[in-house]
């Protein structure tokens, strides 16, 4: 039977037509029965199982499959080292936000963990506590502190904490032609566990929604925009990595960050300071307006 | 918590977890409720549903969501005008015939579909009934006859029978560096809905399989050999075009095509014929043998 393409409503599926799905997966599933690598073969089977249940359960036409196989090939093709579309993909259907997740269960009072993004560079420059993980790039000067500890409550001295985020343009450094490196910086706790740098106010900025991802959000009546945020990786021996961002609290794109990343706890007041108040290293940005925000992290135990 | 990667078992998710897995979905779905097309917000809605549910039962580490990420960036990769990647990917995962099936439902007496698969070229020559569908492919010479009838019985005369496949080293036409055109054409049933051609016995022969999607096929211990088969599609007026093949009996390949193409009522006898065997139309083939086969085909209304 041929289902018009507007139609959401689920059909009837005689008995007949359903034996021959359900023997198709059972076949298709049994093809990796000789797979030596039991979690390959799980993942491929459970694969199996849950793509031929959307083909099933929406009764996908022929045109939406042909649609479906253009839409995978321009992702693609558009593909290359500076531009991850497939990543872009995942995280637009909340996939990237699950699979963080799935693998950072809440372990009580740790940091919650949110989506890495395709920005992460691994050499980011180190600077010292204090230092301007802003390195040149433009935007409002931001004052971030706090302190490095694990759940029970014991400091973490020497902790790696990573930091990045876009420019006021919205825009990370590797987004540019050229072969700068700002907006991105590495620093450690010091012996209490505290840590302290300048950096930027996070802006809000669209994700790239020139290719195909950005054609889906369209369609779709969505937005390509991520709230306004500041990257975070702490890392520290037999401790769980930490990979998440801090939110600002009051952006309207909050409710709607379009890759799904925002989590409550994650959403700190970047609290605004008229010029010439005094900044806590004694710096002076003239008659600049600035922002402090506060941050401490709680590093759940390697195992958990 | 972590999951080993060799692990299978379900691991028991506090309700906490769960919630937060939950709540996700809900709101990646809600993202898509301003779509003003309600197909395709059906569409994106279900795939969502699905492919969380993927992540989730299998509790996908970030490792395996890493290494998806750079499997379907080769997949791109390597997808051009002369290769489609993603259509074999779909193939070996059953995708593209369980979407056959669900678009070709089962009626009455009518012939089975099967996979259309990426070797169909439109502008296919005409040949007369009795002429040669091989056009120069090297190859044991078959004869193919058969009628074209309806679900109650009618004729079909004047149907457009379209039929391809590869030469005897298992490759389409389409697969050289040359411009041949070999190995397929076009005919028309004649006004009792007969039909009759000459064209290759068919050959077992792999998918392409020096890409990702073969060493994906080679990791899980499966073959990329599909069993032999002749391509036909069969297009008349007010009747439902059926994409098909026919499969050749005692080929050891049957139960196991790389892209569960078979189906019992698609398996013919082609008999093989000696050295000297009449042909059915007088054509010569000197000292070679032949084989032929028969093909009746049903075909169901357009509204089925």
């Amino acid at each position: 039977m041929n289902h018009p393409t507007d139609s959401t409503a689920s059909t009837a599926v005689s008995e007949q037509q359903t034996a021959i799905e359900e023997r198709l997966i059972r076949i298709v599933q049994q093809s990796f029965a000789d797979c030596e690598d039991p979690r390959l073969k799980f993942l491929m089977q459970e694969l199996v199982a849950h793509l031929h249940a959307f083909v099933r359960s929406t009764r996908l036409t022929e045109a939406e499959w042909n649609t479906a196989i253009e839409f995978l090939t321009e992702v693609g093709h558009i593909t290359d080292d500076r531009r991850q579309e497939f990543i872009l993909l995942s995280d637009v259907l909340g996939l990237s936000m699950q699979t963080i997740n799935v693998n950072n269960e809440a372990y009580e009072d740790a940091t919650e963990a949110t989506v890495f993004g395709p920005f992460f560079v691994d050499d980011a420059p180190r600077i010292e506590l204090g230092g301007d993980v802003a390195g040149g790039a433009a935007g409002q000067p931001c004052w971030v502190e706090g302190t490095v500890r694990d759940t029970d409550g014991r400091p973490v001295p020497n902790a790696r904490i990573e930091v990045w985020e876009a420019d006021d343009d919205g825009f990370y450094d590797v987004q540019y032609d050229d072969d700068r490196v700002c907006g991105r910086a590495h620093l450690y706790s010091d012996e209490d566990g505290g840590y302290r740098f300048w950096c930027l106010t996070p802006t809000p900025y669209p994700i790239p929604h020139d290719g195909p991802v950005g054609r889906m959000l369209a369609a779709t009546g969505r937005s390509p925009m991520r709230a306004s945020h500041l990257h975070f990786m702490v890392s520290a021996p037999e401790l769980r990595t930490l990979v998440t961002h801090i939110f600002v609290s009051g952006d309207e794109l909050l409710a709607s960050d379009t890759v799904f990343g925002v989590k409550k706890s994650l959403v700190k007041d970047f609290v605004e300071q008229s010029p010439g108040t005094p900044t806590p290293d004694g710096r002076d940005l003239g008659d600049h307006t600035w922002a402090r925000a506060d941050f401490d992290i709680v590093l759940a135990p390697a195992d958990s």
